[in-house]
């Protein structure tokens, strides 16, 4: 293309200190353990049959008129009055067997490229986000420099591997544009898998044509998708117009669709959690089936995103024994089904990043972990039910991803690390503070926490007696100091930028979905 | 015995309010998925291979005449200078052969007996803490009514199966008496299964004599102990007199022993962790087979406690990747030898109990659930590497014992659960709130929550911006009130009382262990 490689306007250079996260090498999870099944096969097989009636017998609503068309050509039964679909277990099985196992979802970094599927797991910031606090500001809508903040430091950790979507509504930019502006930041601020939200044809096809501005290649083509993004089945039962335009974009661009029911047991399914299981697998099953249909051996992922209603509010909670168990069985079924699982890791519904929103949090992300759980979605950052994402928590949950990477790292069984020669030197009631094998080891032995606090009690009052948030405050205004963009071809980043600014001439004042 | 069962002297009647705990029920765990293992079978006998040549070739110290004495005349090769004992590797396993892979250790309360093994999990609260902690009054030396109180607020607790032992030093009563006075208030204020630590001869046999009282039976026969504490190793590979005179004791007694060195990789072993769980399974084993060559077939248990150093303070890091990876491993080594596990919970190095000592926690009791670890130290109330312990974080950790609980009771999968019928009534688009099948169970169906706040931002902000801590400290608070002792016999209490103040008449002035 003749372009020379050259550093993006605006990187800074020199003697710039170093992130506080630079320790933290990109090394992307493989769980070799098997996992962890919380359901017996027969109970794996009630579910499954459950969902085939529930497609069969009830239906499922896609609530447009170019899928509705598609789904009659293709012999399901489509009532157009109601909108409602009912698939044939054959039809659906047949579709379901088109999709992919796993797939590599290629960053603008080839280094940064992710395998999903398998016992691979790989970790997305939070999405869907209304509202950002910080221990400075507290609580208030984000902004487009919110957003900006989030891609930097983010960038910075390497135990989170996608950016982008919707990590916070930037108010200030209109609803036209926000979607161009989103991609736009989340290219030049991040050289990692990006994701844009499929929210609508317009949109959609928008953040395609970005990807192959990025890409510069029809990156349409083949079975490596760049861009992604989440679909949400409106539970119970249905997909509306700007889930099915963004599935329909997506799917005929190849890229990839995670297909994620938001069931609320109680609200959105019966509240017994076998129902809501049952139902999340025929909402997601139904929504694969129609990517399938329309493209076939589309990558897609199986998302389950179930949880319970919260008995004194009456609204959902995060962090439960239920939710943890929906985790884990959701991942049962997405491998029954032999589709790469998508769940859910920083879900709290705390106010504040205080002990609750760490405790639900870790509800959340070791079922999944645990249970094989492929793409870890809002992996960092919520609050309230993810209302809310915190600077603070951000930091906070990026500690525990990198603390998971490590966790996963082989730990060498041999005789250089068995050391029976120093044990034997050392003896009974020696200690190994000075040997040759622990000096050697001592600097990089062990996971290096940049958060956790271990001074005695009395050097910790005497600092000012600072909690895990306040020092998180401290690290998150660090990194966007040590930020420093990954490089662009400014071929590239002019051409994205004349694309966004021709697109919001064209796309002035009209509505497009949130 | 002629005794008329009355209740308690001072226990309260009437129309006292009940327990914020009243609703968890008494379920111990039993977890039926496999277990989370981390090694493979031939690094599991990698680290076997390498602890049996630790014993054989460097040896093991036992700090005591009379247990050197008895390894002597069992064939083992003493040297008595350096007070190491060398184990050939089938008398070691001979031994190790003998010890029950499972046992019920009885509570006073016949319902409260706990199963030890296999695939049971069950909690046992703090041990060997110094300070206590609170929001009221701070960071301070523990004393007797602190003693007292977590007795009171741990009984209420059903997800927590064990009471006693050093879950605070008592700093205001003498050495000479402290043992007595825990035991006795354990047995008055609980009627769950009691602990008391195996410290010295004198400790240990006073123990047996009161636990003589409570059940009022010789408990040294038969194979139900209803007693039992902790033996550390002083790592590196060292049984000190206090500890051995406790295991003598116990052994004889047949009562539980938890044998747990503690390794600090680093430290008290090599750096590498591989070292550090091959002399923490040696320790273990040479100490399990001590008990066994004492007293054969004597309830033990194998304790795992490693960690790593942490790095900027040099001191332990607990709740790290590292500590995991040793709870996990631990609990495989202790499957390799048909031994129930013990592990710890509320592992964390946190001075408040703010985030970091949830995550670290979390990053604790999860791995040693997921493990099958059978019998889990520390399940509440740490902070500060055990030094402290926080009447608020009890609070916390208690509310995740009890969630864990809810887990693992089996979910329902079956006809009326699954509810086919209420998906298709209510159909694509509608909701589940108000129907018959959700509202005959809204009540009970889920984990109902004590502690956690899922107001709506603006409510919480309203009622006080009440954190996880604040909120807790109001349970303990409140826990306090609603205490109601457990029936036990007037007769059975006073010849405690007698017991108790003999011995403090014989110990008065007496050096005895802490």
């Amino acid at each position: 293309m003749g372009r020379t490689r050259i550093r993006h306007r605006g990187q800074r250079t020199g003697s710039q200190a170093a992130s506080p996260l630079a320790h933290i090498p990109w090394q992307p999870i493989s769980n070799h353990m098997p996992p962890l099944e919380y359901l017996r096969p027969d109970e794996v097989e009630k579910l499954h049959e459950a969902s085939l009636r529930i497609l069969e017998t009830t239906g499922i609503a896609f609530m447009d008129a170019e899928a509705l068309d598609i789904w009659e050509k293709a012999g399901a039964t489509v009532d157009h009055q109601s909108e409602v679909v009912k698939i044939d277990r054959q039809q659906l099985l047949d579709l379901i067997a088109k999709a992919p196992s796993r797939f590599t979802w290629r960053a603008r970094n080839p280094a940064k490229s992710m395998e999903i599927g398998g016992n691979r797991t790989t970790f997305a910031p939070q999405g869907g986000v209304v509202f950002v606090n910080d221990l400075d500001r507290g609580r208030r809508p984000g902004m487009m420099s919110d957003y900006n903040n989030f891609l930097k430091i983010q960038q910075q950790c390497n135990s989170l591997h996608f950016v982008g979507d919707q990590i916070i509504v930037p108010h200030d930019i209109p609803v036209s544009f926000r979607h161009l502006q989103r991609s736009q930041a989340a290219i030049l601020h991040s050289d990692k898998c990006f994701m844009e939200a499929p929210h609508g044809r317009i949109i959609a096809a928008d953040a395609v044509e970005m990807a192959k501005i990025v890409f510069q290649a029809d990156v349409t083509q083949g079975d490596q998708p760049v861009l992604g993004g989440v679909i949400n089945a409106s539970s119970p039962l249905r997909y509306d117009e700007r889930m099915i335009g963004g599935m329909l974009t997506y799917a005929r661009a190849r890229q990839v669709l995670i297909m994620t029911p938001f069931v609320l047991a109680g609200a959105m399914s019966p509240i017994t959690m076998a129902a809501a299981i049952a139902q999340q697998n025929a909402e997601a099953l139904a929504g694969i089936a129609f990517v399938q249909l329309v493209s076939p051996g589309s990558p897609v992922m199986y998302g389950g995103f179930a949880t319970n209603l919260d008995m004194k509010t009456g609204g959902p909670a995060f962090g439960t024994p239920e939710g943890a168990w929906a985790m884990m069985v959701g991942a049962q079924m997405a491998r029954r089904y032999k589709l790469p699982y998508r769940g859910s890791g920083s879900l709290n519904t705390s106010q504040t990043p205080d002990a609750q929103s760490a405790y639900e949090t870790m509800w959340s992300i070791w079922p999944a972990v645990m249970a094989h759980t492929n793409f870890i979605m809002h992996a960092v950052g919520w609050l309230e039910g993810g209302l809310t994402v915190s600077y603070e928590k951000i930091i906070m949950d990026m500690e525990n991803l990198a603390m998971l990477d490590h966790f996963f790292r082989p730990v060498p069984i041999n005789d250089e690390t068995l050391a029976l020669d120093m044990i034997d030197m050392v003896g009974p009631g020696g200690h190994h503070l000075g040997t040759p094998h622990t000096q050697a080891r001592y600097a990089t032995e062990f996971y290096q926490s940049f958060l956790m606090d271990r001074q005695n009690f009395q050097t910790w009052q005497e600092r000012g007696s600072e909690d895990t948030a306040v020092r998180a405050n401290k690290v998150w205004k660090e990194l966007l100091k040590t930020y420093e963009p990954p490089d662009l071809e400014t071929a590239v980043s002019d051409e994205l930028a004349a694309f966004v600014e021709r697109r919001q001439r064209e796309l002035e004042g009209v509505e497009l979905y949130t």
